[in-house]
């Protein structure tokens, strides 16, 4: 047997588990999908993970595999080892990782999929030369991922990094989780469609003089054709010049700005860490970013805080589902 | 020679440096201060702390003392034991860790001041039941200390937890860091009296049909008679049952919850711990601030942590220091 270590990570997501092989380097050697779909009902979706995991086990039994990962979507209870709930796909209460250690005969560990995947980010970039991590996810929703002293932080239950709800504007707009102002609801997708559509409704109406400037932007076009103005639109509209689109990113800028200055002020932390498509519109948005952050965050933890945008690697929930056994 | 341990703490602050021989369980032995004013040169301040820890070893010899914590006022530099500048006291670079400890031959742990008070309430109230506090103290400002795991969160250069410093109004008023609408500048001390001080000034301008309810509020009084409305006078008020100083008070706990569920969403502590003055008017916002709460936070991690108000305990700063020691 050789001396490498080996993982099963699995990833539950809300149209397919992904359950792969993975190497300690965070290569993945095997990788196979379940549709979500034919696991709604959790003993069926318990039986084809364990069977999946038996042929990776059989089929690479010459292979040093030390666990189970799993990362999850939904409320994820850690210690106990159970997903509690899961929206996407129905599943209640649900022992996952009693399940298949009965089954297998391997340790398993279960966490949620956002600090997975922030996990396997800090494992593999940044194990060696940083100990604080903050990890910001950015699309539909704003999600976070905590590493402090090299190890996950949870929290007291399990449900630490929801920095996507702290307030930003507190009679501000509603948000999914049912409170108003949540910054999630300004820089997630969605807020940043209907800031698009916002404004393109004040040209229009020539709301604001120092708007006219914006009057022939392509985004109206754009808008007509595509029905929605979804961030890459907007995206590629500045990249093209578009002056409303490098409004729309400049605005963008500064909310991410303030976000990532108070979590500096809060965390002092070595990085922040920022995935997600929206990532690709970097250049559209830094300069903004930075201004605040420099007006914001006090000048020693800001100093130390490299921010650092990276383009969410493919299956990095499995991979880092499966590192999350080099945790401890 | 006693089982026992002891130490010796040192708060160093704007108008004191307070020297205490402390048991583990927080009492203290001796208590001796400084006056800041007479140590304004740093090299004198070394002498005359190292001449009073002597002094404390050698009156209490049958002590098992085991080491020397220290608080500091400024920014301090916890891993090179180095108070880098104490603005109030004009300190640059005082190698306060070395000094005192080739003078002393006992260990010696440096540590901002809200580290030391924060560490103090977290060993001596709640490291049997607790694992994850955040500690909040208002006062001119609003500082804060994170104990994560049982331990103090310093973040990678010392500087965590400046929870004052996020954003709460991204355009508000300028706070004495610099920044725009830091929470600080509404919760602390000052913004606490601009509110009020704005209010009778629009009150007495009838600029709110709904202010009406407030004009015969006892706090245009107390202003004539005190000039600057310190929130101990409101907090009087509020007592005596004055609608204008409940919703000041209202408010003010709109705000706190605010800051409170952002902690919660983010850290999912066991505990937020409040400290200072102003914990004393807790009945008066109580209510709003749970309102908020319960609104903003997410229901696991809200359900999980206790928010505990105390009073400030005197002498915290000088006995969390002395207990730095029982920190590792």
């Amino acid at each position: 047997m050789e001396n490498n270590k080996y993982f099963i990570g699995i990833d539950i997501g809300g149209t397919k588990i992904t359950i792969a092989l993975i190497g300690e380097k965070g290569e993945i050697i095997y990788k196979e999908n379940l549709q979500t779909r034919e696991n709604l009902d959790k003993n069926i979706a318990s039986e084809n993970i364990i069977n999946t995991c038996k042929k990776i086990k059989n089929n690479f039994s010459s292979k040093n595999i030390l666990g189970i990962g799993i990362g999850a979507c939904g409320i994820v209870l850690y210690e106990k080892g159970n997903i509690k709930f899961s929206p996407n796909i129905g599943w209640e209460n649900f022992e996952i990782v009693k399940n298949l250690e009965m089954a297998l005969g391997l340790k398993v560990i279960l966490d949620n999929d956002a600090n997975a995947a922030a996990w396997g980010e800090f494992f593999l970039n940044y194990r060696e030369t940083f100990r604080n991590v903050i990890c910001i996810t950015l699309g539909t929703g704003v999600g976070g991922g905590i590493i402090l002293n090299k190890k996950l932080y949870r929290g007291s239950s399990g449900t630490a990094g929801e920095i996507g709800h702290i307030t930003y504007i507190h009679n501000g707009k509603k948000c999914s989780c049912g409170n108003n102002g949540c910054i999630e609801r300004y820089i997630g997708t969605k807020g940043i469609i209907e800031f698009a559509e916002e404004m393109l409704v004040k040209i229009k109406n020539k709301e604001n003089p120092s708007y006219e400037k914006f009057s022939d932007s392509m985004l109206f076009d754009i808008q007509k054709k595509e029905k929605i103005l979804m961030p890459k639109f907007i995206q590629e509209a500045g990249f093209k010049g578009d002056k409303l689109a490098l409004f729309i990113w400049e605005e963008f800028g500064k909310i991410l700005g303030i976000l990532i200055a108070s979590m500096i002020n809060i965390f002092n932390p070595d990085a922040i860490h920022i995935t997600g498509g929206i990532s690709h519109a970097e250049k559209l948005f830094i300069e903004s970013l930075k201004k605040e952050v420099e007006k914001r965050a006090f000048s020693v933890p800001r100093e130390t805080a490299k921010i650092i945008f990276s383009e969410e690697r493919q299956d990095m929930g499995v991979i880092g589902a499966g590192l999350l056994l080099m945790e401890n």
